[in-house]
């Protein structure tokens, strides 16, 4: 078992899908990474900050689940961050109705004492300066650094971004980001691109489509798994680097085959964050479920073709 | 080794891509098929026609690849189907800029005598009214029809269309033409309404996505190999089935297993299709490198995921 340490934000989120709308919900980057890596053996924690409007059950979530939250630093008179979106009718893109960042504005994260030797550390989506200030609050240097980021960084803070890129292991991203933060259309150019940029390890996203990990000349794919109906997508990404992180930290294998099979968890968990709106499904999931899932994964991709 | 009889277009294709643009180049759904079945040991045939512009050099295409085309009728002072079409940039669409009929206007196919009890029959995207003349013809009940189809039936010959599906044990169809035929967005729901029409299998293509699979209650998914550079699409999805059914001819199994495989060996083959214009890729592979090949396509998939 190993030590995992995420950074990310704590939101309320507002979603509409083509299947009903929500009021705010629990949503937010650390939420559900730190939701989808508790399904692993791992000793966790966020680093996060929301304000006192947040209430208290949510906290005991976090608890329920063995996840240090002592990081989270809870602001007095401030607001959480809150996201609200409209997802179109074929769930592939959204709009962004409201962005309010509240107490995320001036946060300075602080790692706790016990998790700067951890072994795994999830740079969730988030301003590349709290990034950074996080890798530099580290005593040594961690196993395996995974960075998630998104073009709005790209758009604003490049330079930062750039100094990130630098110290990390794996990076997180989507199809679009990645053609933008290389100029290239082919995603195989890309990626090989992006870690002449210093990740070593590089994770495509492609929603529905599945997420491909490029490492020197290899690839690995893995389907998102066909589903009768997405519900809500948010949080999905997220929950696919949660899966990822907690496989790793919890065998502390961080050889190709492993980040491999770390995809593949990745993937199964986050089948099952956009089948309810927001964290929903997640709190509900169970090993038994879990691994039921993981064995459909088998099914759908593995073949018998004899090669000599 | 089976035998493999294979109906279809043989087409003039003039082909504009981001990459560059052909004159008058050897095409069509037969063709590809071919190709594409030519790299296994099946024993095939083609049935389609021709105008008499039609070269030689290109029926010898076919005769050196030992497959037969004495079915291919030659009309005298006919001209060969034509259809040529623009790529756009991103190469997922195309505009079609002209589809000249010509001899297909009045095709009446005759399956060769020792065709009438092929065990695998693949009738490629052609008027229904003659994919059902070609079941019409055979003596024996083949092992395994594969229909391949499109839209413009759908639109056009929708009753006609209706009859051949309830006809046939596999469709392969991509997934906007799924989403016609049923009215269903979610492809799981799509590929099950297409199952109660009459195929047994339903592969929907996903061109640069991947293909699926699916049977009952099972799915298979096959990714498409990630490439540098796509260079034209043109003729992907037939050769996509032409490796389909011809994996299936060669070794006369087709059991779900064995589907699953096939599935493979027709994305492996598509990936080689789409490097060149038109059939010129397909016209210089070896089996060295088709397996090398085939090789990448369990790296990309394969993973060691122990479950109790």
């Amino acid at each position: 078992m190993g030590k995992l340490l995420i950074v990310g934000t704590i939101a309320f989120d507002a979603i509409e899908t083509p299947f009903g709308k929500t009021d705010k919900i629990l949503g937010g980057a650390a939420t559900f990474i730190g939701l989808a890596a508790s399904q692993f053996d791992v000793q966790s924690a966020v680093v996060s900050v929301v304000g006192d409007d947040f209430p208290e059950e949510y906290m005991d979530i976090f608890a329920n689940l063995n996840i240090d939250t002592s990081a989270v630093e809870r602001v007095k008179g401030g607001k959480t961050f809150f996201w609200s979106g409209k997802y179109h009718n074929d769930l592939n893109s959204r709009d962004t109705l409201s962005t309010e960042l509240n107490v995320l504005a001036d946060f300075n994260p602080v790692v706790p004492e016990a998790f700067r030797n951890a072994d795994v550390v999830m740079l969730g989506n988030l301003h590349p300066n709290i990034q950074l200030s996080v890798l530099d609050q580290m005593t040594k240097r961690p196993q395996l650094l995974v960075l998630d980021t998104m073009n709005f960084w790209m758009d604003n803070s490049w330079d930062e971004l750039i100094q990130v890129l630098k110290r990390i292991d794996v990076i997180t991203i989507n199809d679009e980001e990645a053609r933008q933060l290389t100029g290239e259309y082919s995603l195989v150019r890309a990626a090989s691109k992006i870690q002449t940029m210093g990740p070593k390890y590089v994770v495509i996203k492609k929603g529905e489509h599945g997420a491909l990990l490029f490492h020197d000349e290899s690839v690995f794919f893995a389907p998102a798994l066909p589903l009768e109906e997405v519900f809500d997508p948010t949080g999905a990404g997220d929950t696919f680097a949660g899966g990822f992180v907690g496989y790793l930290a919890e065998t502390k294998n961080t050889s190709f085959n492993s980040l491999r099979n770390a995809v593949i968890h990745g993937s199964n968990l986050a089948s099952f964050c956009v089948e309810k709106f927001g964290t929903e499904r997640m709190l509900e999931i169970n090993k038994a479920e879990v691994d039921r899932r993981l064995r459909q994964f088998k099914e759908l991709t593995q073949f018998d073709i004899e090669l000599l």
